[in-house]
């Protein structure tokens, strides 16, 4: 008998969701846990995941009834089921996650990166569907980027294509970015990179703000959405800013795949007109005139945990 | 009978080159035309090509033997057969080259940029040999890109993806494009945006060069190149800016869709190392630490004419 469910998993920089999906994409049963409770050892959250999800594997019948699991890490390698030299993980260098999980497990594991899983996530259940050319920019601890052409992900020569948080959008005197390297736009479009633009701004500038009211170092980017809704003048400034160098990113991208839609997914695209509108401006005041008043921004029609464990199941049916 | 021959024709800002191609990809024959001789009327110059053509097409025993024609052509639309805003063609607006090109020879016609139709010849015939994924930059009066991803040209949503000249790389102060935007790629690393270079470095600097007993207006990528093959500082000075603007830009192409190689082609590739190494040295001081010391940066193994040649002709079978 064909088995009738697959698991799909979604590993943040902070949080893990993983849940029961069935072959129609419903969510049977969903769990999480913190990714970074084990810096030292990858088997020991390894362990933590399988002590959780086996009580939901139980629920719905056993392993036998479980076709595969499919993983959505961040620089996680389709071709190899590689996590490689993550920055936003605390486990270093070369982690063989797939093959860590399917012998836990004693079933298949697929993994590929947590954006594109999102990104098929959407294709299939979301704001993409129907779509063929878009690409999905996921806003959220870092920057990450799923680019479908021709409805395929795009892995590229070595199964890590679609960087695009690591774009060089301020070639000079760039912020530092995790990576190592600076300017990237992670550093700029991040949650953490908001709160950074939120304490350049406070500093550069005299105007009262709400956010003069918390400690500088506390500020976070949902602090500066608190703000910017109450009218706050230098909130609304960071998402000017923020939605500029979004928009100016976006016409780049726009010239590599001509995509028909870049669609928003994570914590910043929360913030609705507020970050949408300064991209959409700033976009389309730099594209090509080929492209002017064509490419869709959108956001993510899915709830964020289900659009990840959605997609990342998705690999797990084509073991 | 099954028809043995093709067309194969490439539009550039200066020159459209045609010839008559075999299944085996041997080009044997080939013309020219200058392509700016009536800029106000389109059909005029498909006369002149039409005359021209013909000859080539009556020694290979006819109009009979022709299967189709694959034009390669700026802003060209592989969807839709015409060419639309082409900045650097005498023709404004949308011209539906394809079809006025079958209808005056009465055989069918399919056309897609210039550069998506050499990364095709490349990938047959060329350097790319055997790649699956990879990016053609051409250098020449613009700068051009075919992305081939998976083995296929990247066309995108609307056929016009992989406009990789115009990018920006200047945010701020950039140069003036002739596409009417500022700070693209176009505008540095094309012929003409060496030229500028040249002018720009000149003007900011009291070193002695060859480069000064030129007219500045009257100097060339040419002289340039011709100035430092003969060690002139100032010249390879001006490769080393082209260089690292072209090589940061590669570290964005590739955060994108991760190829195998990028290919340069066209005049400016044939300057070899004097801007070989500043484009490795830029490119990899720039790339993700996933990336570093893994894609090659080759020079198209095609004569410039004969790759547009036989890719746009690859068209031809397919139609």
């Amino acid at each position: 008998m064909e088995k009738p469910y697959v698991i799909g998993m979604d590993m943040g920089g902070t949080n893990t969701v993983f849940g029961i999906v069935d072959a129609r994409g419903n969510v049977l049963s969903k769990s999480a846990i913190k990714t970074s409770t084990h810096p030292d050892d990858v088997n020991l959250y390894i362990n933590d995941i399988y002590n959780e999800l086996m009580k939901l594997v139980v629920s719905a019948g056993g392993l036998d009834k479980i076709k595969g699991i499919g993983v959505g890490a961040p620089n996680g390698n389709y071709y190899t089921g590689n996590i490689e030299f993550a920055p936003n993980l605390p486990w270093k260098g070369i982690i063989p996650f797939a093959s860590l999980m399917a012998d836990k497990f004693g079933i298949p594991a697929a993994l590929t990166n947590d954006a594109n899983a999102a990104a098929v996530g959407e294709m299939i259940y979301g704001a993409a569907r129907g779509m063929k050319n878009f690409i999905m920019i996921t806003l959220g601890t870092g920057v990450g980027s799923g680019i479908v052409i021709d409805g395929k992900v795009v892995y590229g020569h070595d199964g890590f294509a679609g960087e695009l948080g690591h774009v060089c959008v301020m070639r000079n005197n760039g912020r530092l970015c995790g990576c190592g390297r600076s300017g990237c736009l992670e550093a700029y479009a991040s949650a953490t990179g908001v709160a950074r633009s939120a304490r350049e701004i406070l500093e550069t500038n005299t105007k009262d703000s709400l956010l003069r009211n918390i400690p500088s170092d506390d500020i976070t980017s949902k602090d500066v959405f608190d703000a910017a809704i109450e009218g706050d003048e230098i909130a609304k400034e960071i998402f000017q800013f923020t939605g500029k160098i979004l928009g100016e990113a976006f016409s780049d991208f726009i010239a590599f795949s001509a995509p028909e839609a870049i669609i928003l997914f994570g914590g910043l695209a929360k913030a609705g007109d507020l970050i949408l509108n300064p991209i959409i401006e700033n976009m389309e005041k730099n594209l090509l005139p080929i492209w002017k008043g064509k490419v869709k921004v959108l956001f993510s029609e899915l709830k964020e945990a289900d659009a990840a464990i959605l997609g990342a199941s998705a690999l797990a049916w084509e073991i």
